[in-house]
Order: C-alpha cells, then structure tokens, then sequence
C-alpha cells in the first residue's frame, strides 16, 4: 500500500513528521506538500503560475517533495506527475489546530483530502485541537494509523471522505471514538484595526468559534469532550431541499426582442 | 437596499463592472474586491499577514474598495470593518468563466456569496460561460439584475445561496431560466511539465472538464443548452447517509494503560 501525505502547515511542520512516522507503520509513504505554512487557503489552486517540486531533506534523508503551491495542488500534483502510479490512500496532516465546524470549509487540510477523493482516491484529513508548535501528536498519530488501517473496510461511497478530530488529551485520557456531524459553530469575525509605522492603516483578522445552535452529534463538541470526532463529508454543495421551493419562486426573464441580424446595427 | 458588489477577477475586471452597472438600477452599490486577480483561490482566508483597504477610481470616480486579499476576506472585512451597517445582500461577479459542477469547490467567487451567507447576508454568485476579457456581459448583468430584484421572495433558508451560471449568448437566445444542481463534470487534470530557460523543470496546470455521470438537471448541461442555470448550495458537507453505516464499521481504538501522574518518568 502507498500513501500519500501532505498538509497545509508545510513539509516542516512537526505533525507531518509525526503524521508519517504513524503511516509508515502501515504502508509506503510518498511526502508531497507545500514549502511553507498554506494555512486558510481553502480549496486554492495554482493556475497562473508554474509549480516547482523540490526535494526536501529531513536528518539527512529525503523526506518527501516541497511544493511552491497550496494543499489542492500538492495532491493534484502528486498523483498525476510525481508519483509513479496513484497511491492507494490520501492523508493530510496532522493540522496544527482543529477543522470542525465551518473550519472545514476555510481548511486547506480538509481541501487536500477532497482533492484526493475527486481524483477517485479514498482519504482522510486529520487535525489536533491545538495550535502549538509544541503540541502533543501521540493521540492524533495513533488515531491516524487505526484509521488508515481500517479505511478499506468501511466502503465509503465515490466522492466521501473523513475529517477527523483530536482532542489535545492524553492517549489515556480519551474517550473513543464517535461518528459525528459538521458542527454549525461559525466564526465572529473582528478586525483589528491598526496603524503601521509609517503612520498608513491595517486591518489583522482575529476572531473566535462561537456556537450557533447546539447538536448532539456535532464534531466540536464531542471533541471538546475528549472524543475522536470523525465526520463524513462530501463534496455534493447542492441544497435539494430548496430546489422544487425555488422551482415555484423564481419568474422568468421578461421576453427579448429577437433581432435579426440584418436589422443590427 | 445596499449591495456588498465583490469579485474574483479584480477590481479592474469588465466583469464587475457590468454587475455594477446593474446593481446600481435596483440598489445602493458599495465595491469591496480584491486588487487582482484571485481565480481558483477558493475559499481562502487572509490571516497571517495584514489587509489593505485602497480608495480604487474608475473614470475618475470612486468605484470602491480594492483589498490585497481574497474573495472572502473582501466579504469579510467589508461587512465588519468598511461598511457603516451591514449589507442587504452579497453578489459576486460577473465571473469570467462558469462556476458550475466541481468548479464552485474551485471558485473564489462562489467562495465570496458563500462568506456573505456565512455571515447571515442573503448572497449569489454570478458566473458567465466566457472566459474572454472581451465577453459580452449584457445577459448576465441583466439576469443579475433581475435575480437580485426578487431575491427577497425566494426566502432561501440561512446557509444557502445561489449558484448562477450564464451561458455566453445574446439575451435574445436565452431559453430562460431552469433551478439546477451542481452537475458531476470533474477536471482531468494535466501538468505540462517544461524547462525554463535557466534549465529548471517546472509544472503548469492544464486539464479539461469532463462530465461523469449524465444528470438531467445537472447545471452545466442546461446552461450549454442555453438556459440560465441557478442552483442552491450550502456550506452543509455532512454526508449523513454514510454516518450510521460508518457507526458500525469503525472499531474502537486499542484501550490504554492509563499511568498515574506518580509513575511518569
């Protein structure tokens, strides 16, 4: 089996160290990821410019692949140029700070793992509930290598893949496992506004997760629990529910003239 | 009625300036977009580095806000910091090329009325089938015009927006207007792989859409048929249907010995 690792916080962030350590266990590991912090950058691809693949060492060794691009392009990248076949297995990781909630949609963790699945490829992108780059990554590796050993039986559908959460606990301080929900907490945005020293304004956004309406099953709340939260999503945005309600609401387009190209001016 | 008018392409884009032009017949019109051009970014978020508000003069009028940021960023910090009050709605575009299919996971201007619904405003993104600096954008702003007029009857439940795609024809050969859903076209993506003239390899994204599976209201199938296609989507990624199946395939992870704060080394 050959996985593919990446994630958003850079080839030399220790979750991704921690993250391979944890897959080689189970598997080849082909690193490709970005060459410096992609934190927030959502679903973005590199276009408009070209894309350098770098080999990146670590102690000595090559380590994996430094991109001059974000998550999606890593794993876009990786799987249709870099590597020899498609790997069996995407895992984007370990992300410094959790992806529950409306985090998933800003998450360029999250992202890497959809791009894996629209490239038909099962993944799984997993996150620590915490920031530090300090932070303890034994529960969230060990969690990494159960899941990803396992990732073959649970047959999820074309186009479904798994955000998993982690406390920042102790092994032995966590609870299990749960199957959850994308949590409906949303962020309340503030910007500071500040004035550089060359007397010109700035705007810094900071801000905090605040829950909108509480649900049982909700990713960060069982994380906040001390539960390994594991979510199923999808990349289907369509709201059905709304479309025969729209189907009745919205009028036609007031009829146009037609013209007829010999009468144009 | 106040309008938040944002973009993908850039401030400077012909695009937005005809969205413009129509919001100003039905609204008050505030610009809050990105100083260039932000295609593909997705949903990304500026949060490691400052934000710039610049005063940005079109005809030697004031036309708006240009941020060095994205889609969402310009949402985000129009609404909370810019804006006296907050907007009574969000619309992004005109896009230069059409967001249906997986490319609304792609898109910064999906990603701009995502964040305006986010915030609780109602939001649209307006995309036109013609990626060309020179399109013809007299349907697509008239359409724009005319969504964003009745909008406010449609009554769409918090969290959903509306996805707009315009086909590049006149207004006289539109067929009308059809309630889709994000189709399942997906990129097949290729790297040309090049040598720069320093002797370097680089990459260079290119690919096509190709459609998977044939759906009968499939956005991107109508509006090549020449319909307006608008589909509702939301920020929901849960797949429930998968949650209750995952409950009984993922096992537990292996019990650990808990060790008493006494005995750690």
């Amino acid at each position: 089996m050959t996985i593919l690792v990446t994630n958003d916080d850079g080839i030399e962030s220790p979750g991704i160290a921690a993250l391979v350590r944890a897959m080689q266990q189970i598997a080849d590991v082909v690193v490709v990821a970005p060459d410096r912090q992609q934190s927030a950058v959502g679903h973005a691809l590199t276009i408009a410019s070209p894309l350098r693949a770098t080999p990146y060492h670590r102690n000595g060794q090559i380590f994996g692949w430094a991109i001059n691009g974000t998550p999606a392009d890593c794993v876009k990248l990786g799987v249709s140029s870099l590597l020899q076949s498609p790997p069996d297995m995407v895992v984007s990781g370990i992300n410094h700070g959790s992806n529950t909630s409306v985090n998933a949609i800003y998450s360029g963790t999250v992202s890497a793992a959809t791009e894996g699945t629209l490239m038909g490829i099962p993944s799984m992108a997993v996150s620590l509930d915490d920031f530090s780059m300090h932070a303890d990554f034994t529960l969230a590796a060990q969690v990494a290598a159960h899941i990803a050993a396992e990732m073959h039986t649970y047959q999820l559908p074309k186009g479904t893949l798994l955000n998993v959460n982690v406390p920042a606990i102790a092994p032995s301080r966590c609870k299990g496992i749960r199957i959850t929900q994308q949590g409906h907490s949303v962020w309340q945005d503030t910007y500071e506004r500040r004035i550089d020293p060359h007397g010109r304004e700035y705007f810094w956004l900071s801000g905090q997760l605040v829950p909108v309406s509480p649900l049982p099953d909700a990713d960060d709340l069982l994380m906040a629990e001390g539960y390994v939260a594991i979510t199923p999503i999808h990349y289907e945005l369509t709201n059905f529910a709304v479309m025969e309600q729209l189907r009745s609401k919205v009028s036609e387009l007031p009829k146009q003239e037609e013209v007829p190209l010999s009468d144009m001016p």
